[in-house]
């Protein structure tokens, strides 16, 4: 029975989990707090990235992998000395970072934003001046689900937004007018075979993941652009497991927001709409098992439970409705579960989301 | 967040519990030993039927139910005193003797093998020579996967069976010359809705489940006969959960051979291959909420791993396999696992199977 220990315990992990035991693996979770989503499900949880506990209990394990990218970078560097750690702590440290994101993206050939650094608020100024308004302001570490994040637009906007991000090291980047998100999903396994998922469409509400649509209506080529910049990122990283790369159409291009060294919100709707899901793919690949194949059976949306859980038998009498709540409590903007539709076509698709977002 | 209680903890209620969760259902587990497939994903498991730690526990249940049928029907009584407790003790009673089992089918008009009772060695002759060879003699009650049951083609073999099967209540059945082996999992609601998976075709090896495919290749008029008879048994029992009947097809007609009042081995391919599986419609029943739709999405097929595991990467190169593993010691019959394989068509089911067969 191979032994995985996971970095952070929350929904991700908690799915994690389901996919693993199935095939046989013994995870161990490593959380911050004790009660994670995760935690009802692993065999052990331990609590804390650097207690000698958790560590202990880490490096018995066969792979450590995290489902959360926040987890200290020297953590993981220390972690790596007594066990194997997939993916690499280069792509969680890449990953951590958007200026080093938007610089691998650079180097790697693959478009994004145009983008300037600051470290001082007098660099800020300078970076909103070279990339001009309409620009977002992002601080370089710890931002999530719109948070760490301004939209600047004027000179008055502008000088709030140094003192309001916290004055620290921040990146500019221009707003980019989309035409829509779309993320892919990418996995590569340790002998280095890669698959992707179907692009999906996204669509946010208050800066969190509302819906995803899958496999999202594009050309061929579109998908063939998106799975050779994610084919780049995992290759540039030696990548093993899954890495969600999140775009931005604009004019018919792709340009490449930012990485998730991870299972990924946007990949939910594969636990029913695919072959394999992600999490499975996710732990075939840092165990070294086969890669399954990541087809859409049918189009699928997932829809996010934000802040408050719907009545389940609303939800539950719908055709093809399969719900998933993460065994957190309610709180304003939390993500407590998502909801996966089927349909055979993509007209009957809308008419289930539109069905789902009634009985929410 | 609903919590129910599950008599028995083995690799049904392991199911059962990977179906719970994404629901929000707080499992609770009693089995009679620790180390339990089913105990690594509960939130709670306690040992021992009539242990008062066992019964506190479920009596804080919203609702109990079971996954292995030889529950003590006198421990399920009491339990009724104080939680609601479904299926009904009724169809678990009937369930757990032949010789009732036989007799509800006889009222309630489903066609059956011809059988007679003994309860002494007199009786066990007589009831030899009414139904006449080849006969099988099986023990009224703890009978499974082929064990408690004997086949009789000769008086030599009859004399000798009455003491090889313990000297104990027994019921002899006319061996019937069947074409297939077929069984249909069947739902009820809490409120009498009704469905009914396809019906599956089985295959035996040494008396155990060996490989289910579904939806087995029937008339529409065979899946609504054996629709029928598993309606009057839900009917008959105000049945709520999972319900299974096996059947023999015998010159195009079916005959009743048994109920499982529970998740079924021959619906683990439900999992994957149809809308909703056993586990979360069973789930769904008990706790009051709508069932989900049980078509099938394509032909799909489950092969049970008996005895030893297979090298998992040798089935997980295989397209569309899915591995599902117990977390059970190897031990020669003892049922590890199964490996569900889906395809587009029956012919490519077939080649499916094969190669799961081959790299067993």
């Amino acid at each position: 029975m191979m032994k995985v220990g996971v970095l952070g315990a929350g929904q991700l992990g908690r799915m994690l989990a389901l996919a693993g035991h199935p095939l046989g693996l013994d995870l161990v979770f490593v959380d911050p707090a004790p009660g994670s989503p995760a935690g009802a499900l692993a065999s052990q949880s331990v609590h804390g990235y650097d207690d000698p506990r958790a560590v202990a209990a880490l490096s018995t394990c066969d792979v450590v992998t995290y489902e959360f990218e926040n987890v200290p970078e020297k953590a993981v560097r220390q972690l790596e000395q007594s066990v194997r750690v997939m993916p690499s702590v280069e792509a969680l440290a890449v990953a951590q970072d958007r200026l080093r994101e938007k610089t691998t993206f650079h180097e790697l050939g693959i478009p994004s934003a145009r983008f300037a650094a600051a470290q001082t608020v007098g660099e800020f100024d300078a970076a909103v001046k070279q990339i001009g308004f309409p620009c977002v302001a992002k601080t370089r570490r710890l931002g999530y689900d719109g948070k760490g994040q301004m939209v600047l637009r004027s000179g008055r906007e502008a000088a709030a937004a140094w003192k309001a991000l916290g004055s620290t090291a921040l990146i500019v980047e221009q707003l980019v007018p989309f035409e829509r998100e779309l993320s892919i999903i990418a996995v590569r396994g340790r002998y280095g075979v890669t698959r992707f998922y179907p692009l999906v469409q996204n669509e946010h509400r208050n800066g969190i993941l509302h819906i995803s649509r899958a496999p999202a209506a594009v050309t061929p080529q579109l998908q063939a652009t998106a799975e050779d910049y994610a084919r780049r990122l995992l290759e540039r990283f030696t990548y093993v497991g899954v890495l969600t790369l999140e775009l931005f159409q604009v004019d018919g291009a792709l340009l490449a927001n930012e990485i998730a060294p991870r299972v990924h919100n946007s990949g939910h709707w594969t636990i029913e709409g695919a072959v394999t899901s992600q999490f499975e793919n996710h732990l075939r690949a840092v165990v070294g098992l086969p890669l399954g194949e990541t087809t859409a059976l049918c189009p699928s949306a997932m829809i996010n439970l934000i802040g408050e859980i719907p009545e389940a038998s609303r939800l539950l009498e719908l055709p093809d409705t399969h719900l998933h709540l993460y065994g957190k409590a309610a709180r304003p903007g939390r993500k407590l579960g998502h909801v996966t539709v089927r349909a055979p076509d993509a007209q009957r698709l809308e008419a289930s989301i539109a069905a789902v977002i009634a009985a929410l």
